[in-house]
């Protein structure tokens, strides 16, 4: 085959999700334009992690992007527990602020859960709150964590059937793995949920018709650990001398499978497109615009 | 192999709930005692369902037998939503009542869902609000759903190594099968969750060294369906012309498995036991006694 077969042949099969992150992030213009308030994304960051300083830059541009507006509440790394849970507290009552974001990982000296729970449920865009958590696993929420949905929506966009599917989820983090093995059970998938104690775990990644990886372990999971013609979403993002690598090896994989998510260009982009939606549908649920 | 052979291995292999439901109770009714104030459960029974009033009965029984109070609030068959919550709610102010029960399922013009979210988590003691099961999810939880709880204990009394095994839990009712499918990713299972939906469910049981099933179908998993040396836990309870049935073919998958609960006898003992046990930490930890 030429090159430019191959190339055309890994298009094909490229869940592209820079390319429907641009599609969410334009509805939510479009719709936030009849608004009769613009929502304001409210972001909390401790100081002194420069992959969250990133993130959080790349959220505000979204705002600006979808016509959203935003606020980011800076501490300091030494900040306690108190004084975030403070401000925690002052933008619950802020009836300007609709949605509110602490961004993790929190420095070792802070009690992320406890924090998190300070949020009141109805502006927890990350919807990481037990209550809205609850709603998830009941299978009654009109949110769910950021990365897991955008997960399902990249599914969804290449008509990827899951209904009756073998899904298997490596990696169990609250924000992806656990919560996207939720999301994938309530689209009638039947999920195994693998992790750091899983025994044999290449003997079960190659039953996956759908295998979802977030385990950040650059390129860990090889050609051999994947079924032939599965769909597999690759959602680590790895950073080695300035480059950014997936936690599958997407070269050899990508020979085997039927549809692959690309890194950087893959989930990545959808995590800060569904913090955008999720902010949208937080201020039409509450302010009945 | 005589008769009595055959019986002492079959002794052998048997996780026995009622024994296991026994000590709990027993255990409950010992730290009960040191308790200032006597915990209280309130029990809410729809009229008009037999299954529920027998349930109901037990409850109380078992409270008697383990010196926890109980009281139970009746309403008719044709009980209204606000009516139902009303009630909740006079129970969460009660500072008498520890915890609440709704007895499940609800006629079907009731809506269990948010009548259960009604229910104060701090008395929510069979663990089914939000908030409760957010809590499981997320593995900080002082209490899990009764039932899911006695499986997990009933594994723990066998000495049987959770941690690594493949488990499949096969029936997602959020009562049961979510939440039991939790309950051992907590305890480091590798799990796979089946359902309805589920297709080829044989090759997946097969699959597993923790089998444990909770669908309602009598005898519905034959010897075939299970991994030679498994541990199957069977949580079906199959009423038909006065006999109790489990969802498992127990003569046959006798023959095959490791160790096997039976039914009646097994699981179900354990879900009141469990049940008081909850009431008896819900008293502990709301009024720090």
């Amino acid at each position: 085959m030429s090159k430019v077969v191959v190339y055309d042949i890994i298009k094909q099969m490229i869940l592209d999700g820079k390319l429907l992150a641009q599609e969410i992030k334009n509805n939510v213009k479009e719709s936030a334009k009849r608004l009769k308030k613009k929502p304001l994304l409210a972001c909390i960051i401790i100081e002194g992690n420069s992959a969250s300083e990133i993130y959080v830059k790349s959220k505000q541009k979204a705002c600006e992007e979808c016509g959203l507006s935003s606020k980011v509440v800076r501490l300091p790394k030494n900040t306690t527990q108190k004084k975030l849970e403070k401000e925690i507290e002052n933008l619950n009552n802020d009836k300007d602020v609709t949605a509110i974001l602490l961004q993790l990982p929190l420095p070792s000296h802070l009690n992320s859960v406890s924090a998190i729970n300070k949020i009141s449920p109805e502006k927890d865009v990350d919807c990481l709150t037990y209550k809205n958590l609850g709603k998830v696993f009941v299978g009654e929420y009109d949110i769910a964590p950021c990365t897991a949905t955008g997960i399902i929506r990249l599914l969804e966009k290449y008509n990827i059937e899951l209904e009756g599917k073998r899904a298997v989820v490596v990696g169990r983090s609250l924000l992806v793995g656990r919560s996207v093995a939720t999301l994938l059970e309530k689209k009638n998938a039947t999920v195994t949920l693998c992790h750091s104690k899983t025994k044999n775990l290449k003997e079960i990644t190659k039953e996956a018709e759908i295998l979802v990886v977030a385990i950040g372990k650059k390129q860990y999971i090889k050609s051999d650990f994947i079924k032939k013609s599965a769909v597999v979403v690759d959602v680590g993002i790895n950073r080695e001398n300035g480059k950014i690598y997936g936690d599958v090896d997407f070269e050899k994989a990508s020979e085997k499978c039927q549809y692959i998510s690309p890194v950087p260009g893959g989930v990545g982009p959808l995590t800060v497109a569904c913090l955008m939606e999720n902010t949208f549908k937080l201020a039409l649920k509450n302010n009945k615009n």
